[in-house]
């Protein structure tokens, strides 16, 4: 780790939670130089649900590459990214009934969710965001005022204003109402609360915690935005794409967001891309008044096309459906086991493990590595193991690092 | 075009300059999808300096690739992360006596430039960063507020706070200092001006109309800085990694900047990579403290690899120096024939041409784009057509190009 | 009215409200140029509590005037702020056991509410406050920030920030508790609120309402302040110099604020005072870090100085139960009537008539004008009649004026 | 002295420096309790242009408290303010043949300041205010982000935004054009700069060290501001009602601006009022927008009214330039006698001597009290001793003061 320690920034982090140098990797296995094998259940923070090294994806990088096809391209039109559009459209977004404009922003999820606030904010005249308990929304100060975790915040070296901070469903208890406040505030022109331009929210918050939104709750939030002519943004970067079941973590439970950003899994393979999308209503930018350099990238676009061919069928998500089964299963059986210690959120294939503190977190995900398994937390304090494997997974090797994990969890215990 | 309208957001800007679909390209040249050729003066805005499609990075890319490279690592230590940064410390730093440490972020440059301005508010303590009129430095808050485009900062929809506006060299004329007020204002406790936490400067700025910082200048700049304990922030994505002749564009200026952001060529192949390089006293990171997903793009490691080979000799910058001379003469050329309303500024191979307003650039752009050359405008209003191909431009394709745009200047008088 | 409407400002309100000329006053009537006599409940805003033109104090003021004594005096020495201050100190302090430095600020409420903020701030070395729904503390800036309602914030023109709203005590409901979002969100570093400087509340909101927190409230509030080091700021403004009963309006709650804020009553004859109250630990002003032209008023000094002799024994204070009692019983009365339209808030002589929606309330102070009765209305939307006589009210007239109130209540119906 | 520092806050600062109290004044002199006598050369920091104690202003205070007239009356009619009111139109504005609508704040320079930007703001729907280096214009957090000095500033304790900061007339020097850099910026879209919903200046900076805008000057900055929209505010504090020879400090200057603010020495005796002047077609306020508890003081207006009467010819104003004269000619001596290390600078009856550094200036400060003068220090670093008396100041005893002013400074020196 020499090289590492001596011309890389301490800012770095994973390289520290696992002190290894990696080479290679294959759909949920990766390898490092001295060739040892581990489990991912990371995934790459949610970036990889294709896993690594996706053939198909590969195979059209390859011939992508070999073809001279144009890599970089900003906001141009390219071959590649005519059929990107136009096979999300097809494959994505008609068969769901929805009417999205597609905006390419620079090619990381902060970079998204800053054009999204900034176009709700042109679209409404209004300045006041409201975001939630445990948001996590990226590190540009746009973006990064809406996120909540303390570190990340201090970092900021300046005020993070322009934002309401509203209790998450679940974070004032189980019976509740957590808009409650926000909801009389609205209605009320004394209350010394700006009407929102927008509301931004994961309905699942990764991150955070692995909390889990409820269909009422979303939608209760949804009908008070719309009361009070906010726009809602669902921040689906990292449940989007399949990671829940459905390829929006949204469909099903009635929301129809304003806007959607979109990124991490999007591009397919790892190759970065980031997308905002728009309701052709809503669409009121003016040419070239959001930019990004890296918004054009054509390996991305190849990439994900391949990626959206696992949606053109049900054979990936009901594999989603009956991997996260195992998943859950075999993590409440964990908690089962701590005696109430341990609590298991998540659904789709996304899971966390709240094992109360951060400390035993990390002494699980220390011993976890040293088994052969790559897993993360997250949450307030760091409290919560995040299960987030490729959704491509095999089986044997799910239940492998699920045994890894059971291990690591009783050992610490 | 169809389904560009159809399905992007009307945010889009350069495909309606550019009306074609983009299909390949190689080194400086790009063929449209019906097989039209176009000769690249822009160079995907700075980041192809070593041109489309280059044969060693394409033959790293695809052995990568066909090897299952890990792809995608966030912050995690990959053999090919190690490579690039021991090749960056060999052939750029340490040649140049420069000690630096390295921080990725999102690779986009606004990515950068956000971190770089954390840092420098933690490591002072202070908040107030000078910015230059004309600079640029990217589209999320924290960055937008030091960019100084109008179109840019009115979709912000908040304020953008926390910098002090300074014109840049040359801005006040000529023979005038244009730090002279704020030499005073900062050692003056009543003038109102907070001691700056940064300066963030480019040397030559590149979206704000090619104009070039004189040596006295920045000199006179780093002096005061240090004088008031500010640190010195070059902002070298557009104008890094060789395209002014040197590596760094700072190069044998006499500065010695705190802090130097770097994007666009840095990964070589339009693969996206941006990093911070810190001086190591200014190495205050907390580990984790400012992350982003994409930040450990491995294609971007091997392409940049490649990319770094191209300096380990003079071949590449004695190449520049020459071509730089034959746009130079060229344009000199077209601005002599305009009996003074045409202007040329630059060095290296990054040049502005003033044509004094933005509707004739435009239609400058708008001629040569269809005799076959690719241009853009830039600079207050896009009167500055900007003259950056790639590095590696084949001499006859130069020739051909600066014809081409010596017919559209003079057809547009 | 003429001459106002040719010269003055659109700005004017109240003389809108009430269209007379007013001349001469005595304790709590009031006569316009006509010689028409006007009941006075509403007491200046709060600032009459010993009526108009006190015998003592107009005699104490002439007196000064003919020794010519100094008027104005920044905050250089003056015999009749000696005895201001020693006054205060043996009249107020001691007998309460209460350990206060008295900062005299620029002489209206919002001046000294911005002297506190920045003095927590201070303090505290952080930039957060709490306020709260309903809060009022004033029109500039600072404490605008703090000031909930629309009409005023609307009018700042720039960003309020640095504030966190919070409900008020009954904001959510009779049985819930208003603290607990901000409670759990400051005990969880992922919630995005930051540790506030100081927690800013009225015990008795006045203009926001009437709105009377209760006694529990307050300690959960003083506790929450405590545990996260945050300063405890009371903005007596209103509700301070006897209206509730007590000296100070949180007197007997067990409420030890770190700050308080004083003006409207303190100078006794409606000449402009205020104060902050500040425990000997926070006083950590540098010598005139904070200013105020007007800070040095001894025609205040010297009627303050009377209106502190109010409070050497019981008999004002236990008249101000005696009378709020008639009061309340009288409004009791009123709400009763109405068949639960109508509701009454209060204690000591603040009282407020909440008729449900602010048409009716300007229907009924309208009504009251008309019969002889001044009174203002007050809360969201402007729905509640603020009964807040002098308290030096003679009984008779303190009788006439409520059943002046009764009819136009009834009137209205 | 021991009262004070047991009781009163440590922010008392001019108790300092002159650490006696005081107890009676008259005109321009001032005793202590122990007798002693002072000349008075600070008038109050300015308020008290018609000295200590006016006898027509002390019989009409009388007259109105024996009468009960009302004191206090927010903004409601009164007598006392119609009479103020229509006198201010007879005697000070007509004769001037301007036209403006008066708006009444909350008593103090600051609330007038704070309202003067909000109406600007609210006009031209723009956020943006020049203010200038050395300005001074009040302690609330909007007036404060005017204000230049770092003292006042650092002890906000948040960030003071919307405002830009630009060179006063001569800080750049006597021959250059302070207000270039802003010209070209504000003709610039890419400059960065946001058009400026107002202009705040002092035609003479009193606090920031007696700097005299030239008429040249100010006709620009007024050119500058009607070119872009902007409204110009002129800060007419300290400087207005007659200091300068004039009733206002920008009659004849061909100065119009569109926003007066004026405080100090429009109350008359000491007593506060503060009032923005607006251009009719400016009055955009909503009624009650701006509010402030103590805006309608009525012994203010009495007084007031009475120091209008001062204008009604031109025995003042003449005296102003016959006393100017005598100051200037000493001052000048004293300058001379320096060998260039003074500076002199004023005209009315302000005027400043700069003596080089605020240590030299607080020792003369010191050795003036001990010999019976009051005079303070004003600029950076408190460097300029400013002299200040009452307009109504008697010859000798201006001579007398002056002669004691000659001494200190040659005791300096």
């Amino acid at each position: 780790m020499n090289a590492f320690e001596r011309l890389e920034s301490d800012v770095r982090g994973y390289c520290r939670t696992y002190p290894v140098t990696f080479d290679t990797a294959k759909n949920a296995l990766q390898w490092d130089e001295d060739g040892k094998r581990y489990i991912d259940f990371f995934a790459g923070a949610g970036v990889l649900n294709f896993g690594h090294n996706d053939e198909g994806m590969k195979k059209a990088l390859v011939d992508y590459i070999s073809r001279n096809g144009v890599t970089h391209s900003l906001d141009m039109a390219t071959t590649a990214k005519r059929t990107f559009l136009e096979r999300f459209d097809e494959i994505i977004l008609q068969p769901r009934n929805l009417q999205y404009k597609v905006q390419f922003t620079g090619p990381t999820g902060t970079n998204c969710v800053e054009a999204g606030l900034k176009l709700a904010r042109k679209v409404t005249g209004r300045r006041n965001v409201v975001a939630f308990t445990g948001g996590f929304h990226g590190m540009t100060l746009g973006a990064l005022a809406c996120t909540a975790n303390k570190l990340f915040r201090g970092a900021a070296g300046v005020p993070l204003n322009d934002v309401t901070r509203v209790p998450f469903d679940g974070y004032m208890g189980a019976n509740a109402d957590s808009l409650d406040a926000l909801r009389r505030e609205l209605d009320d022109p004394s209350s010394g609360i700006e009407p929102p331009a927008a509301f931004i929210v994961e309905t699942i918050q990764a991150e955070g915690g692995v909390n889990v939104a409820s269909q009422e709750w979303l939608l209760a939030l949804q009908e008070l935005a719309r009361a009070h002519g906010s726009l809602l943004i669902v921040d689906d970067i990292q449940v989007g794409c399949g990671r829940t079941g459905k390829y929006f973590s949204f469909e099903g439970t009635g929301l129809d967001p304003d806007i959607v950003c979109m990124a991490k899994g999007i591009g397919g393979f790892g190759t970065p891309m980031a997308i905002v999308l728009i309701k052709p209503e809503h669409d009121k930018w003016s040419p070239g008044e959001h930019t990004g350099t890296f918004r054009g990238q054509n390996f991305s676009f190849v990439a994900g096309t391949e990626a959206l061919n696992y949606f053109r069928d049900d054979t990936l998500l009901s594999a989603v459906e009956r991997k996260g089964t195992v998943i859950a299963q075999s993590l409440q059986k964990m908690a089962e086991a701590s005696g109430g210690k341990i609590q298991v959120r998540g659904h789709g294939m996304i899971y966390g493990l709240d094992v109360g503190d951060g400390k035993t977190a990390a002494a699980i995900v220390g011993a976890a590595f040293k088994a052969g398994l790559i897993i993360a937390s997250c949450g307030s304090g760091g409290r919560v193991l995040k299960v987030i494997p490729p959704l491509t997974i095999e089986d044997d090797v799910l239940v492998e690092g699920l045994e890894i994990l059971g291990k690591a969890v009783a050992g610490a215990a």
